[in-house]
């Protein structure tokens, strides 16, 4: 009995402390899955979900949503479709955050691998769409992929201006699984407010 | 009298010598527009069109489809339909061409250019297509869109492996319309015969 109320009483307190350190870790990044956030804490993906019903946290793709909903610039070079993946945020000749799930029509037959060309695509029409511009096209990029993206998995592109002229852009895009970049890239994007250059 | 017959054997001169250079210039280019030759014999696309009629030489879309039902390598690293593109010619580890044309769903809605994604897509693809393994890989890659592609162009892509290693390869792509150069990349890639490197 003394021996069950204590492992109870353990097992509650670690309850409130991992839902303490999951309030805290949704603040600091807010795309945190409940797969990672099911390896920091060493318990299983059912309890971190448990864990956010009870605490009333809508799952990763809700909270993206809802960001979307928000809190976001219009974009002004392509329409808010021509972006590939779900605009989460757009900060205009600041930062964007665009989030693509890996379905079948975008992997390999033979291996359930991503194919390279969407990962780019993500990233490449969200460098476009920071671009506070009429008409903005990428003259160059350098591309790595960093490991391969399975069926299944969400990643998240981060796009950030590193150099912002009044013709040129350096725009540098990082996509993540789970926290891990699997891709980066550094794109060169012209603008012009006039059509057809 | 004498002057119409003047003109007309000129004009009939001149016709034998076109067609004859036409013939010699799709030996050494068999991808030449008829856009491209009316450009450099200085006459009507229409004009071209007659003579290739009269010499009995399909037009450039059939000339491609009749390329690629002969002589090509089997594609391993990925299925056939996986290439963005028509593949016109596969040497395995050595070179391959690939044909695009840019229909509506390629473009931007605004401005009718192409889309970056797709021209690195069908040239991507074709570099993976080329790599003799079962399982191919980008790793990385440098590109650059030379100019931007408009709807309704034909864009050719040619892969060339330039440095071939036991489990990577070097592979340049050159993207044209019209003979001009509209983008060009070198690709990283990665080759296994293993299943999930």
């Amino acid at each position: 009995m003394v021996i069950n109320k204590g492992v109870n009483s353990a097992v509650r307190m670690a309850k409130k402390e991992r839902q303490r350190q999951l309030v805290k870790a949704l603040e600091e990044d807010p795309f945190l899955t409940d797969e990672e956030m099911a390896k920091r804490c060493r318990v299983s993906i059912q309890t971190i979900r448990l864990d956010r019903m009870e605490l009333g946290i809508p799952e990763l793709r809700e909270r993206i949503k809802h960001m979307a909903e928000n809190n976001f610039d219009g974009v002004r070079s392509l329409s808010l479709e021509e972006v590939i993946g779900e605009v989460v945020d757009i900060q205009l000749d600041q930062s964007g955050i665009s989030m693509l799930e890996i379905k079948k029509e975008h992997v390999f037959a033979r291996n359930q691998i991503a194919r390279g060309h969407y990962l780019f695509a993500q990233a490449n029409s969200l460098a476009v769409a920071i671009v506070d511009a009429e008409v903005a096209l990428t003259g160059s990029a350098g591309i790595r992929f960093v490991r391969p993206v399975r069926l299944g998995e969400k990643c998240l592109a981060f796009a950030k201006v590193i150099t912002n002229g009044p013709s040129r852009l350096q725009i540098n895009v990082q996509t993540k699984v789970n926290g891990e970049v699997v891709f980066q890239g550094v794109f060169d994007v012209y603008r012009t407010d006039e059509e057809g250059q």
